[in-house]
């Protein structure tokens, strides 16, 4: 393939299944003879994953979250022009499990304040959003018992933080009203093969 | 002391003298009974410092000059927050080896199109100045051979990056004539102590 490639984004709460969904997509567009690069954020590029050890290890008070939004923002741009940019120049479909709309909602859900500041520092720092985004959606119980499935995986409910985890689910869906042009909501409830035939639907229109 | 502080920075290119400097203006000032906290940047708190080692190490082309500015924003904002922002709360002399004018020189130095970018970043995510900027101005042959005399300092002229110290010279005092109410720009040429009485006095003048 030759041209520009086209942009990913998987988003949704802890336990939707996005990351899975990203990768039987990545699997199913491969298999299509589409050349597809699978990355994900914070991280996807060696000097984002620094970054990423910077802001998911030491005390949870370690940074501020004006500080934390400078520092998803540095690793997003070294992503962008490491790994993604040149991706797509080379006419690559590029799927990212979690991209700026995740900085949005989960900043937003904690210091709701902040969303002005995320949005004006993307728009200098980034300017750049996917072609398409697909939210799998699913309700807060739901995710807490797949992920509660998953090995070692045992917790309460209320230990999962059921109400941060409602509001943003809330956010995310916001955030696709507010861009329906690039937002593909997907019920996430069904089998993992029943979201993944979604997901491919969506994205075969999208990308076609 | 009570009430807010003050915030002294020093600003100049390698071998100016200004890290000596902002020291002894320390020692003079707490002499006097004030009450005075030494930092610098990058860096200057815990969570800044270790910004400041994913900024100094590794290859030079590891980042790109705009990551490298929102990575200096970062570890300024952490400063700020962890450190000068409390002692200024305190009714401390701050004094800071190094404050965001060196991002407006060094990078405007290497990649003029950026100092807009910085700029912008600056009043998004910083939003403060200095009281007071105290600029050791000196040429940088003579820059170069105070460097060179330190231990283990020995290279040729042209290895210093002359040109690159004569433009880093010329943006600082280009600042300056923009920011006449904050900056005091110092002869750096003299002894230790001739300099060190020519900044007390700028320093007298601007924090009585």
């Amino acid at each position: 393939m030759t041209g520009r490639g086209r942009f990913v984004s998987f988003e949704g709460i802890d336990g939707s299944g996005k990351s899975t969904q990203a990768r039987l997509l990545a699997e199913r567009l491969q298999a299509q003879g589409r050349d597809v690069v699978l990355t994900r954020e914070p991280g996807g590029s060696p000097g984002a994953e620094e970054i990423r050890a910077l802001l998911l290890t030491g005390a949870p008070d370690r940074w501020s979250a004006e500080t934390e939004i400078l520092l998803f923002t540095a690793a997003r741009r070294d992503h962008l022009e490491r790994r993604i940019d040149p991706a797509l120049a080379k006419g690559q479909v590029v799927i990212c499990d979690r991209f700026a709309d995740s900085t949005r909602v989960y900043q937003g859900a904690t210091r709701g304040d902040l969303r002005g500041l995320v949005d004006e520092l993307h728009a200098l720092m980034i300017g750049r959003e996917p072609d398409l985004t697909i939210l799998i959606d699913i309700d807060p119980e739901t995710g807490w018992r797949r992920a509660t499935a998953r090995p070692g995986g045992e917790a309460r409910f209320e230990e999962f933080g059921a109400g941060m985890q409602a509001r943003l689910r809330a956010g995310f869906l916001a955030l696709a009203e507010e861009a329906p042009e690039r937002f593909r909501v997907i019920d996430g409830r069904g089998s993992e093969a029943e979201v993944a035939e979604a997901v491919a639907r969506a994205a075969a229109e999208a990308l076609a």
